[in-house]
C-alpha cells in the first residue's frame, strides 16, 4: 500500500480483509448491503465485471479482493464519489484489474459495448418517490432515491451489457419483490436465485440478493434464509466470514 | 356429527380441532401444504370465498372451522375427489355454510358470475411438464400436475372471481416464484404478502404462500420464515399452533 493523501472530510477504513476504503465522513458511507452483495456475487477467474452505481468503490474493491475477475470496472455518475473510488484503487494498488468511470448507468451500453461483460452488479438506490425521506446532502440522495436511474433503467442497461447467459447480481428491499421479478422478466434477465436476509431469524427480512441471467430459463432456487444478528450488537458466525472474507 | 357410510378404500380423520376429513386410502391426501394455505389466509367474517381445485375438500373444511365466512365453495373437477369433499361436509355439517361444485377452472367465472368473490384460494399442481414424476392413480396425477389447469388459467380464473381489492391466496413451490410474480402481474393480482416455508431454519424454502389483490398497489410485504421443524418428526411450536388452530 501506499501513501494517501486525504482531506480533511475523507478517512481511510480497514475493511478487516487486507484491503482499505477511502470514505467521506459527511456523504454516503458503504453499508452492510454492500458487503452482502459483493459476496453473493459468483465471480469466476477472468471474468469481466462491471458495478452500476458503484459510489465509492466498495464493490469492486470487495469483488477486487474475493475474485480471480480478470477486469472490474465501476460506473459512478457523482463526480465526488468516483474520485475517492479512484482513490481507494490506488491505496490498495489494484489500478491493474479496476477502473472507475465517470458517467450515467443509462448510456452505459454507448460507453462500454453491447454484451461486453460476463456478471453486471449493482446496489442501486432502494427508493421511489413517497418512500423514505430525501436527503439534504446529495451524494446521499442520488445514492438512496431514484433521481439519476429507475430500477427500470438499470435492468435494461445490465441486459445490453451483460452476454448471452451473463448475470445480474443487486440488493434490494424486499418490498419491491414483485415489482423486481416484473422488471427483471421484462428486460430477458429471468432470476434464477434469491436469498433474504433477515436482521434476526424470526423477523421480516430488510434485504434481498438475487442473481438474474440474461436469457435464463425460467426455474429458480431460494436460498436459506441469511440472519444478521443472534442478537443486539452480536453478528452471526456467518456475518462474521463475510466481512472477514 | 352424524353417522357416515365409508367405502372400504375411504377412512376418516381427525383434524384435529374438533372436525374431521373423509380421504381415499389410494388417491390424493392432504399435506402441509393445504393446512399452512388454509392458516395463511386472511378471511374474515361474513365474506364469500371459493376454493379452486378444492379435491377432497380439506381447505373449504378447515376454513369454516377457522373463519366466520359467510359462504365457502369448493369447485373440484375431479367427481370422485368431489363426493368426498361432499361427506365430509354432510358429516361435519356443514352444508349451511360449504358447497362442493364439480367443474372446471376455466369456466368458474361463468358458473358463478365475475367479481362475485372477496376471497380465493388455491393449493393448485406444483409440477409442470417434466418436472416431478407423473403417476399413474389419475386423481394424484391431476392434482400434482398442470394437467387440468396451469398456472396462467388459475390467475385469470382468479382474477375474474374476484371483487376489486380481493385478496387471493395460494401456496406453490419457491423454484416458480419469478414465473408465480409475472403470472399474477399479468392478470392484476398484485403481491401484497408472502411467507416461505422452510423444512429446518437453516434449509431452503420448499414451499411459498403468497397472498395478492386484485387490482392492488405495487409493494409487498415479506413475512419472517416459517420453519417446520426443530429436529426430525419434531414440528416447531407454530406449525403444533396451526395445526390445532
Amino acid at each position: 500500500m501506499r501513501n494517501i493523501a486525504l482531506n480533511p472530510d475523507e478517512q481511510l477504513d480497514d475493511l478487516q480483509n487486507g484491503f482499505w476504503l477511502v470514505q467521506s465522513r459527511k456523504g454516503f458511507r458503504f453499508g452492510i448491503d454492500a458487503v452482502l452483495l459483493a459476496d453473493y456475487a459468483d465471480v469466476r477467474a477472468g471474468e469481466h465485471v462491471i458495478d452500476l452505481g458503484c459510489g465509492n468503490g466498495i464493490i469492486p474493491v470487495l469483488l477486487a479482493a474475493h475474485t480471480g475477475a480478470a477486469s472490474i470496472t465501476g460506473l459512478e455518475i457523482q463526480e465526488a464519489s468516483a474520485a475517492l473510488a479512484r482513490k481507494s484503487v490506488g491505496y490498495n494498488e489494484l489500478e491493474g484489474r479496476v477502473r472507475i468511470v465517470t458517467g450515467d448507468i443509462r448510456e452505459a451500453a454507448q460507453t462500454f459495448g453491447a454484451a461486453s461483460f460476463d456478471v453486471v452488479t449493482s446496489n442501486p438506490p432502494y427508493m421511489i418517490g413517497q418512500h423514505g425521506l430525501t436527503n439534504a446532502e446529495d451524494s446521499i440522495r442520488i445514492a438512496r432515491h431514484e433521481v439519476c436511474c429507475t430500477l427500470d433503467d438499470l435492468a435494461a442497461s445490465a441486459a445490453k451489457l451483460l452476454k448471452s447467459r451473463g448475470r445480474f447480481y443487486m440488493v434490494h428491499r424486499p418490498f419491491r419483490l414483485a415489482e423486481i421479478m416484473r422488471t427483471l422478466s421484462r428486460h430477458h434477465l429471468e432470476p434464477k436465485r434469491m436469498r433474504l436476509v433477515h436482521p434476526y431469524a424470526d423477523r421480516e427480512p430488510n434485504l434481498v440478493l438475487i442473481e438474474a441471467a440474461r436469457g435464463g430459463r425460467s426455474g429458480m432456487r431460494i436460498d436459506p434464509p441469511l440472519v444478521v444478528y443472534t442478537s443486539p450488537g452480536v453478528y452471526t458466525d456467518e456475518i462474521l466470514r463475510i466481512y472477514r472474507r
